[in-house]
């Protein structure tokens, strides 16, 4: 079902960076990878970002306690199939003991050990299986594995997301090389369902971290497909420095690398959402703030009858219009606004375009690349947010989802 | 697939109204009625509430224009098949037509006329069929006509909607009916999609208007179906004093029916939403206010995860913790929240509970009509909102409502 999403092309291993990843017994398909080890090299610097909703889960908490606690992280403990989330201070106790196991056989501090979890909510997390498969994990950790890692971190994905870049800086080589896993729950607040990325450059770690959070506002923050934000959120940004490349944040090449990685990423969880069959980008230009631009853009973006017709390929845009009409702002000035499907105008000014007609208007939903603008005409901020339709499989996979 | 709705029963002519309905041309299904007259007699107050979305259709502007200028209505003119918005100027020069119609035949001032309009939007209103109706309808008005009224301002309803109550007042009798449509694009915001309210009852018109926007903040104002606002929205009551009873708007006995035949006719709204194969009640007790009570409620009533949880009948009650998660309130203390589905409870203190099983869980959800309750055991207000789930069935309706 995925939009326009291929599988991932070459990974570039990251200095400083191993991986493994197996089946552990989460998932009842052993065929799937359930279970994901990451190693930092020594002197990594690591920022990371956390779901803002309040009801976050397990790891999210003990994540963001241990990152207070250590700056040195030494490991990324991901589990798929299970959220361990509305689970408890049982929840707690299990990622806990998940992260000393790494711990333990690694000999380094447990706060060194990072834990995150995605898949069902509200089911206990069966952590002795996860502190089973420990040594043999860290046994075959290897530079090569992004794409077993890319694998070992989906849950209703279709496909692995993974993308990777080389830049030159100063003459030599840096490479970057990031995943990511989502398709429904999806509209990160501060950050993504999961994300890993690292490069192998050397990075301040206050600059890492303000570099994360722009990278993430329009990439992971900046895509919706239900609206409905997941108690798991996280991205991680990694800087081994293992490359002897050290880089100011506003390198003008890196910056521009790991925005493409960034944007490629999270467009790849749309391309992937859960019954999609159109990726469309919605464009808000001219807004007062970027606030307003975002509060019409998201009020588009997770109409349902925008997104059933989408769906159904159907120029429908009186329902466009009433979303525009809809949005929480101050000032909307309906005769100052123009709307566009494509290249094809069907508002100006407010009013239907004399041009339009149903025809050019089915020509433009047509393609399963849609992009719908609104140009509000009042300031000179906008917005982008990237969404997907709503259709029958979007019911059936998330009516089944535990069945 | 209406849940728990039955067709309507005894409904109760109310004096100085007088009704008619016809097929006029506008849906091509030359058995559906599709337009409805309302004669309003002679001495009646009217009181009305409209949408506020901005792009408010034709009629919705030139009612609230018509009102300002003339406050004696004689007449309430719904077609519906067109919502005749996103029409621009000859929307408007339609709907003004319409109404010079009906002055013309029955000798009022246009602005007399009210004009409302429910269904395919950004479509011109072919108000040629209308305005050749408009003599005949004049001509078959009668007080006994309510039925097929609610019948006349059908769209995707499968049900037509109207409730009547009499109540004694000072020892003579009131009779108060009330009709409604609405089945998809329902976040009412200030009004329902369209429901029309009558009394005999003599109120004062300042009361009336007061009475209306209290009777429709429980009621209209508190239902859900995808969280669209529409274009078209309006809710109108009118007391016609020709029961020769003059009553307060604080008479206990008449609120007590208004309030009765509001949240049925917003309730039947809920029950024949599209698709819906569940009527669902959420309630948020003891918020520090009631906006916090509302946002929590109306994050879980829109959430799709939650909707489509519902439709498989699955206490995946993650997804409500989820939802009340991103509630944009500005304190939520989840160790404090309990959450029950009708009497089993899922979550005490923001923990699961020891007695509750999948088991039952799966016995709350399988009823049609199921009540999500959350506890913020924070302040001391409430809010309750209806709404329902997600099926295939509301995709297919809006994937194919056009075609």
């Amino acid at each position: 079902m995925a939009v326009g999403l291929k599988p991932p092309a070459q990974l570039h291993p990251v200095k400083g960076i191993r991986l493994s990843a197996t089946h552990c017994g989460i998932k009842q398909d052993d065929t799937l990878k359930d279970l994901t080890l990451i190693e930092i090299g020594e002197g990594a610097n690591v920022a990371a970002v956390f779901t803002r909703n309040r009801f976050c889960a397990a790891p999210v908490t003990l994540a963001r306690q241990h990152l207070q606690q250590n700056q040195a992280s030494a490991f990324l403990l991901i589990n798929s199939g299970n959220a361990n989330a509305g689970t408890g201070a049982s929840g707690l106790d299990a990622a806990a003991r998940s992260c000393a196991a790494v711990a333990d056989v690694a000999q380094v501090e447990p706060s060194a050990v990072l834990p995150f979890s995605t898949g069902v909510i509200a089911t206990p997390l069966p952590c002795e299986k996860i502190i089973n498969a420990v040594p043999s994990m860290l046994s075959s950790l290897e530079t090569d594995k992004w794409l077993q890692a890319a694998e070992g971190i989906m849950t209703t994905d279709t496909l692995p997301k993974a993308f990777s870049k080389q830049v030159r800086v100063d003459g030599q080589t840096v490479s970057i090389t990031g995943i990511a896993k989502g398709s429904g729950m999806i509209k990160p607040d501060m950050a993504t369902m999961l994300s890993f990325v690292a490069t192998d450059a050397a990075i301040d770690a206050g600059e890492l971290q303000v570099l994360l959070n722009q990278l993430v506002a329009k990439s992971f923050n900046s895509i919706t497909v239900d609206g409905d934000t997941s108690t798991n959120d996280a991205c991680v940004l990694i800087a081994t420095g293992a490359s002897g490349v050290s880089v100011g944040s506003d390198n003008v090449e890196l910056i521009a690398a790991l925005t493409e990685i960034f944007e490629h990423l999270a467009q790849s969880i749309i391309r992937d959402a859960e019954g999609a069959t159109k990726f469309v980008v919605v464009d808000v230009e001219n807004a007062l703030s970027i606030e307003d631009a975002r509060e019409v853009a998201y009020c588009i973006a997770h109409s349902p009858l925008v997104k059933t017709a989408l769906f159904a390929s159907d120029p429908n845009w009186g329902r466009i219009l009433a979303a525009i009409g809809r949005a929480r702002i101050d000032h909307l000035d309906i005769e100052s606004v123009d709307l566009y499907l494509g290249d094809t105008c069907l508002l100006k000014n407010g009013m239907p375009d004399t041009g339009y007609t149903e025809a050019r208007g089915q020509a433009a939903m047509a393609d399963e690349e849609v992009n719908i603008r609104v140009n509000l005409n009042q300031g000179c901020e906008n917005a982008r947010i990237w969404t997907s339709d709503l259709s029958y499989d979007y019911v059936k996979i998330n009516a089944e989802y535990r069945s």
